[in-house]
């Protein structure tokens, strides 16, 4: 029973050190230190991904006084793993909640981590090795696409045709794409092209007005990612064919959510890939000191339709994404 | 934004009905109604869903004010339908947390409370329709299987002769069962026999008996459940065999897991399927109200071996289970 165990650990370590400073010793044995380590807020969704960090850490703080948090940023794999090695050394953490910056390099300091017997939540990006995480956090990708497509098939008349930006290509832009694929089956709706925008403003650009020059008929586009989105729109601007077509991104970027909210009928709905996912695996994590409940496992994140509806949930005007 | 929204709303309604009473209003105008609604404690694992249940409900009523529960249970798929339309009717809740008795007679009344715009969380047995519900929170029957046949795999010699006892013949008892063969592929560990003694303590001694008269030579038993436990280790000591054999069982009974805690060699281990399960699925309602995590998506708890060093965390002497 974790919290009756943690009470009695302290109670232990008071009768050891003698009553005199017995209270203040009592709080601190008491405290449940748990790391953070994320990569730097270098582009739009990780600046997002770090505030939220930081607001789920003031809040369960403010909650529950006996957490500690010690949040660390790395902008390359060695930095991160030195902050890893650096808050078992000095820190003595509890826990572990970590986004690898990379999968390869990070597994090894993941698993010693785990190995010294702490709790160890993995976010977003697995590890090479299966089993040594307690918990994994993740997006869904096949609803990320499934989602999408569902909407241009509803949302379209027969014989509309539509263009894909894919992102940089991998695994998970392949289970976007299959799956975006897959809900348009069918269905009247044609394809005409998909190019690769690297998940990058100027390079979904540049493919966007390729597109434009290429085909006199386009009638929705699946950018597939809000900075691509952002790209797409200013090459449908300068082509003066707005009024023609409208542009489904994806992530939840604050500035697409507020347009939405605004009922932009050129951004009609965009599909959830959350940066508080983070949220979702410090709070987790948290349980397992403050709780009874089990949260050893895997809690896969759905992919939501954000619509005018219910856009306001989504909008976070302080984050930076 | 949640939390925002949630204070906002009660603001707006305290501006409506004046200043006078403005506090109480506004107090009561911010608490959020969970609705939980879980099957009686019919048998053992159930009673002990039922103690985590209320032990969840306490400590998150404790830790926010805001928050309010209705605790329903229900021994038939029929007084479960009416608990949850009376949820809805009498107490106007924000979400429900439930673990259908049956799939089948509790899916339309399930989607109704998601049509009308409720958060919606279903708990260990999915319902007939898929996509209904916002959070799915399970146990891993797979990783049940393969977590027991790993253990006789790794800590039995070769040559060793097992016994196993299968649950009621369901696609969730032969997802356990194929785990556990695949986890002994290989192995020189030849299993004698599998017969259902579905889940039951006296069919369980019965299938058990069997096994004894049969089988010279038993070196160790997957029991797979613990109340199967229970009567195989009475048959076992009826034969007076005790000593040739141990048992693993599943699910984690409290008096299985203090055997084990008390190192008692004829229950090394066993294998989790924690009935706290409902303990996470009420947790992570609460969260979509008093954070900004993410919480709707598939949250599939893992199976874990108990051991003598880590048994305190999973024993909980005031369950009935």
């Amino acid at each position: 029973m974790k919290r009756r165990t943690l009470f009695k650990a302290a109670t232990a370590l008071v009768a050891v050190m003698g009553l005199g400073t017995g209270m203040a010793v009592a709080q601190d044995a008491e405290k449940t230190i748990i790391g953070v380590s994320i990569p730097s807020a270098t582009h739009g969704f990780m600046g997002g991904l770090n505030w939220h960090a930081q607001d789920t850490i003031k809040r369960l703080s403010e909650t529950y006084p006996n957490l500690e948090f010690v949040l660390s940023t790395a902008g390359a794999s060695a930095k991160q793993v030195n902050d890893i090695e650096d808050m078992m050394a000095t820190r003595n953490i509890d826990a572990l909640v970590v986004l690898p910056f990379e999968s390869e390099p990070l597994t090894a300091p993941i698993k010693a981590v785990k190995d010294a017997g702490k709790f160890v939540t993995v976010v977003d990006r697995g590890l090479s090795q299966e089993g040594i995480e307690d918990l994994y956090v993740a997006g869904d990708n096949t609803a990320f696409g499934r989602v999408a497509g569902e909407y241009f098939r509803d949302n379209l008349e027969a014989g509309s045709k539509i263009v894909v930006l894919r992102g940089i290509p991998t695994t998970l832009d392949n289970e976007r794409v299959e799956a975006f694929q897959k809900a348009l089956e069918g269905s009247d709706v044609e394809i005409l092209d998909m190019q690769h925008g690297n998940w990058n403003r100027d390079d979904a650009f540049n493919v966007m007005q390729d597109y434009l020059s290429k085909y006199p008929q386009i009638d929705a586009v699946w950018a597939a990612d809000d900075d691509m989105a952002i790209g797409v729109l200013e090459a449908i601007s300068a082509a003066n064919r707005s009024d023609q077509m409208w542009v489904i991104g994806g992530a939840g970027m604050k500035e697409i959510v507020k347009r939405i909210m605004d009922g932009d009928k050129q951004l009609p709905v965009n599909v959830t890939y959350p940066p508080a996912l983070i949220s979702s695996a410090i709070e987790m994590t948290a349980l397992n000191f403050v709780s009874n409940a089990p949260v050893s496992g895997r809690f896969i994140i759905g992919s939501r339709l954000i619509t005018p509806e219910n856009a306001e949930q989504y909008y976070f005007p302080d984050s930076p994404f």
